[in-house]
């Protein structure tokens, strides 16, 4: 029952696409991540997604349009549904998701991150 | 699949202690809050319930200490630890929990909510 301040965490790290684990509750996991760039296409099966922005700006593309997500804002994609997130600068997010979640979803590869740490 | 805008949602409701859910993913809600005052103690029995503050200072008190969380800090309390949630000052705070929850939990009564509003 400690309380977590999102800023020293953010400040703790500085890779791109390599969410670090911050809280977990019922089974789901609360991560923070920076994003930069371009990920890979891909949706889970079984996972809905939240990601709240904390810094900067995300955009997520889903194949029939793209949503800009500022600071203090969030998006909920659903199981799945395909998406890529995008930033052309540098953005910081906070994701809510089912522990059971791979951030690479059905698309395995380079970007895929296991046994994330927690910071 | 659209972006919530927090400061919207909070600049569309005033009172207290009443959650608004703003998003569902995974049999969890996403809520937000105002609460200023005291609460009531309270525990829930089945839920972690996670609260983020967004402006404000929250003292989450618990039988044997007391937690002050300010903005961009978050506090897990999980399940079956009895906390009264107190505001000095008013205090906007998401709420991530399962929806099953019950803001009172096993103490019901005047400051109960149910059916929670969707904004």
């Amino acid at each position: 029952m400690n309380k977590v301040n999102l800023k020293d965490k953010l400040d703790s790290f500085s890779e791109h696409w390599s969410p670090k684990i911050v809280g977990e509750l019922n089974g789901q996991h609360v991560k923070l991540a920076k994003f930069k760039g371009e990920f890979a296409w891909h949706k889970h099966d079984n996972e809905d997604e939240l990601f709240y922005v904390l810094k900067g700006t995300l955009r997520m593309e889903f194949r029939d349009k793209s949503v800009i997500v500022n600071e203090n804002e969030f998006i909920i994609v659903p199981k799945g549904i395909e998406h890529k997130p995008l930033a052309d600068n540098e953005v910081s997010v906070m994701l809510f998701e089912p522990n059971t979640t791979i951030n690479t979803g059905n698309n395995p590869g380079e970007l895929t991150q296991k046994d994330l740490d927690k910071i």
